[in-house]
């Protein structure tokens, strides 16, 4: 019997009652007051829409909400953000969200700290005509080598991307975790890294961060394979328009859904200061707070392609596996579906800035 | 025994003790987290009366609230918005909000979605000498034939002007409802409208939702009978200049009391906007959050001509029937006295944008 | 044994749980939603002080809080806000008040419906040699005749000024008040007036309400009876600048207290409008909201020479009753006497804009 | 077992938890309504990060938080603030605090109302060869002779430099400590300065209350010893550049914590004002509402050279004495530490302005 949820915020109830505490902790947790990860909601939530009426709807009906992502069609904007370890949440671990993901039509960015081979989830992509992208989360592996090599892996499995993560060189200040005395589980691991002989101390994790001439010979490498590479976590803009020039597929603006460093800007207040960084037309994704088919409108309002999902898939991964994150993607898709009409947007084309009301220009509402 | 009510407000307490929770969530209910019917609220009381002193007040006295709405001299600038189904709130239904409407010298409009027959509301409205106008609320019935056949229906029994709603293409994302299992009781249905056969998908919703086209053909229509046809929803002075263009009565500004779109701007936002993209003396109404007698001082101050009440008739008839009604009439219409003399304004036609406050330009108060 | 109380709000606690609910609905309520109320409050407080340092204190010392208001010394620049019916709050009403007011230097301004007869106020203050400047309050009395044969009443036993309320023309939306009940309890009344024969009406209200033209006549009878005449009640800039072209000694910036129109701009925010609009040096008070030591040095850094105390009167009168209003007037100099040390000001004359962060200009902290 | 802390705020829960009430009222009270003490947190917390990615972080890795503090190397910016009677705390007092600020490498300014003689804390500075600067606070003693006194044997003992408190000419009003009936118990006293006969009244209190010209005095009277003078409590520009005129070694922009004059402006808001009025590598230090790593990182992205930590010392010194006190450093140093890094920093020097969003220049987020 699934659980009873009319919007992404009842999955998170039921799974935080569900969930036990430590594993709760990890997977929902934040950097030190959660200030950020409560930023990225509100944000959203605080822009205002400035809707239009009486346009001619009849285009949008059934391809309402297609779009197309970095060239590829879509059936909409949703892709499930990298979630590591996902046998957390529910014991179908990764299988369950690909399964909801390709049935959905949704992309998927498969976390490199999965909890289930990466080519158990490429098959899952691979028998259902029409999923959406699947992509292949990186964290760099201390050298291009390493990294290359699980690149080079999962293109050969099926994924279509790489998006290189670089707001992560350490861990975060993580209290909730720390004080809920988290450990992974026996049993649950990063079955596609090998292991680690031992937790990095600081002065290794910096030594072995990830940097620009990483990211430049990573770009050339993954030219070479066909491979596009995109980045997840800019927030700023002289970084984005340094990654263009390197020649990367696409950006992520993110602050890692506040799980990092605590009180950054909002994606929503950074969304549009990347956005003017770049060529138009230059791929933008971003994540971190959505939660509401009206912040989807609002984060395409503001130039992005498309939006990811990380908490609430874990949430409803929690609540009822495969066919949670499936009812969640159709609930946040049909949200979507009513904003465009109520905007009176017959597809996802029509969204324009004008939608929204211009924000402060102060950065008085920057929270 | 009548409730004890002081304030519009206290019919709310009153009227959520009372009704069924399932009944409550539909006619209380708004879109996804309320966001914006509490914005409503919120937006009207923060703005700052700037109050004058020692004006003469001696000509104002018994004609203090009188007004002039679209050429139609009122004892006061309130409406009756239109609301659905009212029978859910009381087995009086829509004869009770008519009742005390027509007695207070009220304007009110009609829903399509009347459980009561419209005939029924416009006998009780011509056996009152001093009813204030009865307008006839309209939903697009898909194309002009069966649109006009309602509204010719309404001329006849003596409704006097239509008022298109404009901003409900589809539904909204009404969590409550659905979470409360929303369905109308047996006995209670829209009685002026053929029975649906079945709900509509959202494809059908969108190829009959009502277009610019339509506007131009209804509005010839009703010219031809000499009746005025009002829009109800338009927030963006884009789309208010379009209506005026094609010659339409008068607007009404609104977000449907957030019912359909949450995280529209306030009406209260709204309002100057709009105002300041038709022309002088052009008819504006405004609902949307209205609770206080300096609301509607407000409100008129930023160039409304009259408001409407949605929900505080609702909580009022839940109440007392037709006596709460009239009750919650009468007491805002002495808060609006109350208000005027307090700021030295001895007649409506004395309130200026001068006794409000400038709020910031840069849209940090909109919400 | 007098109440524990450190501040002027701990006072109010204990009023708060020894008054008849009905009475404190009275005397410590507001109009309608008690917005203004707190406004007033929150405004002084949200202002940001910016101390400096180091200067020399040592002219100060006993004669730190001396000041000058309307050309008179005075030992601080407190004043007791005319406030109705004080024996509801304790048996011994007026007299304590006036007894307290007069022992700390307080200016007392008298209310017109006060519940002891004017001539035992001025003989308590007669008797005190350091008493500060005792006014009498007048709410205007229908016409001239009327209203003069109470000043002169007022000026015969002593009173030395002339304050006319001008911004109660009705007596606003008292919900609390209503709710709870209130009456005069037998034996408590407006010992100084006529009886009224009945309650007024809102037309003979408005038919009797003070205008410009009552104020030009009063100003010239008190003129020539030698007796500065005050406005109360004024928050425009035009309102004063008119009120300054006809002759009258000063204004006190006032909303009422809240208790009259809701959502006005709180007095912190009017004050340095109006002190911008009347010449250099015009005597100017305010009231509403103060309740620290660092409100009144706001104040005056605001431009007001003196403030007025309403509610915090009321709430120490009520635990204690003379003894309870000295203390409130000790307590309140004494932060004041601390307020001017810590920020390097020998005296009240060294109180400067400049100790204020300037507020933004676009009103967004209007409230 | 030491209590659970997995920051600084978890100290303070159990410090609250672990003192008599009234010794809580006296160390971690705060004047009038705490509004300032809370506006000094609030405002750092408030500060949007703008991170940066990619940057190489090899070079920072062990000395990732080294510094220079008026040219003396630290191995981070963090000073324990002068507490006075810290054996209100903890029976080992200033013995603790000493003991954990020189193994950790922090700096300390041990306060003139120390309960422990100031050659027990020089000493164990001495002892520990890592350890950062250890400063004297001083009050002034009434005149420069008595003020000098207590310098000279500060310097004697082993004390680098003097830090003048010009912000407390009296002692605030301090509801809480006065509610509590707060009273230094016996046995704990300023055992470093003469005994009071008794405690001075207001007019003795602006007599001996420091001023520009005993700054000077004592200014010369430093430089003679070779011993730099700080002041500690500027806020304004014109006292900070009057101060760099005199040719004091460094400032240090602090409102006492809030525990003298409440609704100041917080330090994140004057420090940059400060740095602004201040040559080019002018030392600055700044305290108040220092809890997060994030927050170091702040101050010295607007200016500041090191900060300081008033009530976190005692919270972990009350939970745990010595050991509390280095863990609570070590906690925010290693905080400091991984902002740095999540913002691309490899070293102390890399922190710019531009990593944070500009607050709005109308003050609208002063508080």
């Amino acid at each position: 019997m699934p659980v009873a949820a009319f919007n992404l915020r009842d999955f998170e109830s039921h799974a935080f009652r569900t969930l036990p505490a430590a594993h709760w902790a990890y997977l929902n947790g934040s950097a030190a007051d959660g200030d950020t990860a409560s930023a990225n909601q509100q944000s959203w939530q605080a822009l205002r829409l400035w809707p239009r009426v009486l346009n001619d709807l009849r285009p949008g009906a059934l391809q309402q909400t297609a779009c197309t992502v970095a060239g590829r069609a879509m059936a909409h904007p949703l892709f499930l953000a990298p979630v590591a370890f996902q046998q957390l949440a529910h014991p179908d671990g990764e299988r369950a969200t690909a399964l909801a993901a390709a049935a959905q039509g949704a992309g998927m960015v498969l976390s490199s700290q999965s909890s289930t081979p990466m080519e158990a989830v490429a098959d899952i992509f691979a028998a259902e005509p029409d999923a959406g992208p699947l992509w292949f989360q990186l964290y760099w592996q201390g050298n291009l080598a390493r990294s290359l090599s699980l690149v080079q892996r999962a293109q050969a499995c099926g994924f279509q991307a790489v998006v290189l993560t670089v707001d992560a060189p350490v861990h975060g200040v993580r209290d909730a975790e720390r004080r809920a005395g988290f450990v992974l589980p026996e049993g649950i691991r990063a079955v596609n890294l090998p292991a680690h002989p031992a937790p990095l101390g600081l002065a290794d994790l910096l030594a072995q961060a990830v940097r620009w001439d990483d990211v430049a010979a990573l770009q050339a490498a993954c030219a070479a394979l066909g491979l596009p590479l995109w980045l997840k976590g800019v927030l700023h803009p002289a970084d984005a328009a340094r990654a263009v020039a390197l020649g990367v597929a696409g950006l992520i603006v993110s602050n890692h859904g506040g799980r990092t460093l605590d009180t950054t800007v909002s994606t929503a207040w950074a969304l549009p200061q990347v956005r003017a960084a770049v060529p138009p037309g230059f791929p933008l994704l971003v994540d971190g707070g959505i939660r509401r088919g009206t912040d989807v409108f609002k984060a395409l309002a503001l130039g992005a392609d498309a939006v990811l999902l990380g908490r609430p898939q874990v949430h409803a991964l929690a609540c009822d596996g495969a066919l949670g994150v499936a009812r969640m993607i159709r609930l946040l898709r049909d949200e979507l579906s009513a904003a465009l009409a109520l905007c009176a947007c017959a597809s996802i084309a029509d969204i324009h800035t004008s939608h929204l009301v211009p924000p402060p220009a102060d950065n008085s509402l920057y929270a």
